[in-house]
């Protein structure tokens, strides 16, 4: 199973007046590393538009725990990978450590997504292509 | 049970390439969200942060689904209440709604914080004050 | 001269650790306040790119001053105007008040852009249309 | 003089739906670059906060010139630098090169900001401590 690690500075402009990472601030962190990830596995996000059709794989469900807060300054890593795959949809899951320790633990359901042929502003779901799901194995 | 409603403007800069809202800008309008909740039940965050020797209540666990994109342009109601209260910690229920369709649902598990009285750098769960719980019924 | 007036609220997470707005967020706010000035002269952004061809009015070059911080919790006012128009270029204004004192001031230099009609993909300048330009007088 | 050189990824979520950065998230990228700077000059924020009793260094003035757009999926260049240094202020310059091309350029006036010893909340500005200052040449 293919896994991606990332470092991640946190910048003071991730921070709020608590002086830690705001959390909306993570699921950008996330979803950037899922971009990551696909491109670790040869499918840059650039690539895929073109070449599937694709209009996106955007999330439908999300579920964080926030365990250690994270301060600027801080250099995370962020390991991603995906966890399961369904015909159309596909759960990424990532682990942001602080050092060694678990900080934030997040999976994310996206759904494969391609424009109608006939009808390009219309967007529908899709099965995952065999030749995408056969590059992280 | 005190339910707030606010409306949304959603702006050219919460939306990706993909023309839709970029999903960790909906965290942002929750946590905002769940400020103004606090407000509606007269107790103002800035205010709390002193009267209650408070440091936050920062996010522990977070799940959220998006069921429809929206737009920029679009003006969307978020109702928020208190889902449930425990000893330190209670669940913010955000639904968002685009006209009168359910377009994403969240909820936040936060903790009630505070600063220890011998080291404000110290940080600490603790119960939430009878008072400000009262407020919320 | 059309001015447009929006408050807008200062959220817990506007600000930076310093417990003031990070500066980045303002030039959101004004870009988001420049949309609504067109709305208030009729001319709704997603109306726009359709009616006129046009891609965008990317901003080439901005100047800010910063001269009062805010805090969350503001609701501070932002009047927007076009201070000048050019061939296919203008000059949106916008002032951003704390109570009465002023606190921001930006001037963004905006192109009116527009797609090839025989290459979509291609953007080049254009003049801005008479249309437009007179629902700001 | 100092000169520090940083790569940055423009993210899916940096870009608005014309699919080119949205220009505020640029000041989010010179803000991160200035901390970088003078971290290069073995200064890093964290640690200035403590060791010179500094509050920070806002910017009150900022002169953005925007030359070419970026996409996602590009890996830009910042070059950062103090232009010119005065009693309490001084000017970053940033330079964003997207391969050889300037692409973007900043020039932020930045006041050196302490905590008053007798009030902390009161701040006020003062010179640039003179070891600051050499650390640039």
């Amino acid at each position: 199973m293919l896994v991606n690690r990332r470092n991640w500075k946190i910048e003071w402009g991730d921070c709020d007046p608590g002086g830690i990472v705001h959390f909306p601030r993570y699921l950008f962190f996330f979803d950037s590393c899922t971009v990551s990830l696909f491109e670790a596995a040869g499918l840059p996000k650039r690539q895929m538009l073109k070449d599937y059709n694709m209009a996106g794989y955007p999330v439908v469900d999300l579920h964080v725990r926030f365990l250690i807060p994270s301060l600027f300054g801080d250099v995370v890593t962020i390991e991603s990978s995906i966890r399961e795959w369904r015909r159309s949809s596909f759960d990424v899951w990532h682990r942001l450590l602080r050092g060694e320790a678990l900080a934030v633990e997040d999976v994310e359901t996206r759904v494969w997504t391609v424009r109608d042929p006939n009808d390009p502003e219309r967007l529908k779901s899709a099965a995952v292509p065999e030749d995408v799901r056969a590059r992280f194995t």
